[in-house]
């Protein structure tokens, strides 16, 4: 099938349906090229789509039926034990035989990693997957990895992230340049655990990456870096905090809001600043983290994302097939492991 | 001596006396019981300090002459290793010898930190030291340990950190209970790294902590718990990315100021809302971290913190004299010990 095509599972997040199906066919009616099949309970999905879009997108929209899903309590093994394929399953199916170009789903994200590492499989030298999420900057994007998917990670794993993150925020910026720094407690050499210097070191040795050192917290906002490293664990941790902050923001806000009429006031006038500090610091309004390091894109939307926040998530993943960002990552571990001899740092044989 | 008398590494930070001298001087004055120490270059201390000053304070305030300092660049070991003893060394050894009941430095952390360990010692089953940032809430404070010192930690030291947070914030908070919360990536008993795993069924086995489970990132800022409890990499990390946040909210502020009249007077209009959310969400307003598990206090002001920012740090070292910190931890671990039998989560003989 010419064009892009995505496959969406319709029935993950907190809307489900609700949010998939309507993004779905906004991101139809602003892309002409676009094909998309919704992955889902049919009953639930055909009612949302209304005669006159059947009619506008004809074949570029197909929904593909199944009655089962995987919950957000479910255990992530849940989604490859069952035989009851979800709708998830069926998604990131459609990417492992070529039927769809990329994958969007809003469910559990360690059943999501784990059907993504079992049908498409890592790219040969890359361990595991990793989740990249996107901080907005005042010009270029930062992409912060890994978030979640591995909460210990040796120097070679740190290194690995770099590779796939430069390769991401190269390719989404029409090939400029990116610069890679590691997360860090301080700017010394000496300063951080083991794995975070052994990882300075690899990465002081590969010309492949633009390396630039150590990056500190509050470095992390202010466009310190275009690809910023850690594990999944201080990554999640960062990422969620920082989200918070902006959570407390909205909240004093709506404090304010009902507390006199002056206060009303005062927020009314200063609300369109509001809003542009908030698409400048809200992680979550950047919303499609991608899963890098499988061959295939699978791009996961928070599970609370609106119809507007899965749009883009939908747009994320048309971008990571228009740029082949898989393969691209693909290219770029097989030159590194060529030039570098018999390189240490990637998995063999994955 | 009576009442409280708290040392002062004058030195120490980007200002150094500029910033040590006016704060010490605010606290005596605001403070009738309090005695300080200066601890520094004579001649650079002297001239800031006028005649009406010398006149009021009387001998509430004396000066200690050394002409070395540690600087920032210097390595940690630096501190101890030099014959040549620094205004922070002579300020830590003055609660050694117990001439002074705590110290306050905005020196170098880790030389603050060996120093500490050197001249004061670990409490008996504390590991190591743990730095503990204050989280401003809209009720009460949120203290996260560690945030730097330790940036591995194995499940035994995360369970002393919460024995040492929970013990300073019901100090703080005149005895009220203080929930226990660890920082993780999400709040399931299978999420996070082994180390994270282990301490949680560590602090599920003692009654003597209000231990509460996970806590999430984004928790953080919403007041989940009074004590969060993590390693001293993820927990830097989190606290100066929240900072970069703020910084980021400051810099649109100062655009917005220059950018059009209309701009401005909307800013204007919105300072007030501003400062308010300032002091809720950046965690550089609630200066002075303490050096929680030694035996004496030692509270470290922000290296770059304002006159205003390391007065609130002397004023935190003498709430910390005042609820006898140091001898309260050392009373719960007792206490802990002796109703665990062996209690492998101390550390022994220490």
């Amino acid at each position: 099938m010419p064009g892009r095509h995505i496959a969406i599972d319709a029935m993950g997040g907190e809307f489900g349906v609700r949010v998939t199906v309507p993004a779905s066919l906004k991101a139809l009616e602003l892309q002409r090229d676009l094909y998309i099949s919704l992955v889902g309970d049919e009953s639930a999905i055909g009612p949302l789509i209304n005669s006159r879009s059947r009619k506008v997108h004809g074949s570029r929209l197909e929904v593909l039926h199944t009655p089962y899903q995987i919950g957000d309590a479910d255990k992530p093994t849940a989604a490859i034990r069952t035989r009851d394929r979800s709708s998830m399953f069926l998604a990131v199916e459609l990417v492992q035989t070529a039927r769809a170009d990329a994958c969007v789903s809003s469910g559990n994200t360690g059943a999501l990693l784990l059907t993504g590492r079992h049908l498409l499989k890592t790219i040969p030298g890359i361990d595991r997957p990793a989740i990249v999420a996107t901080i907005p900057g005042s010009s270029r994007a930062t992409y912060l990895l890994d978030v979640g998917a591995n909460v210990d990670c040796a120097a070679e794993q740190l290194f690995q992230f770099a590779v796939m993150g430069s390769v991401l925020a190269e390719s989404l910026a029409q090939g400029q340049p990116a610069r890679v720094g590691l997360l860090n407690i301080g700017v010394e050499d000496f300063k951080g655990n083991e794995q975070v210097r052994r990882a300075a070191v690899l990465l002081e040795n590969c010309s492949a990456i633009n390396y630039i050192g150590y990056v500190e917290g509050n470095a992390l906002f202010e466009g310190a870096a275009e690809v910023v490293v850690c594990d999944g664990f201080v990554g999640n941790v960062t990422i969620k905090s920082s989200a918070g902050v902006v959570n407390v923001i909205n909240s004093i806000m709506r404090q304010r809001m009902s507390s006199s009429l002056l206060s009303r006031m005062v927020y009314l006038t200063a609300l369109p600043l509001f809003r542009q500090l908030q698409t400048r610091i809200d992680p979550a309004k950047f919303n499609g983290a991608s899963l890098l390091g499988l061959q295939g894109s699978i791009i996961k939307s928070h599970g609370n994302a609106s119809a507007e926040g899965f749009l883009h998530a939908i747009q994320r993943a048309v971008g990571e097939v228009e740029n082949r960002v898989p393969s691209m990552i693909a290219e770029k571990v097989a030159t590194i492991m060529s030039t570098q001899g018999p390189a240490g740092n990637f998995a063999r044989g994955a």
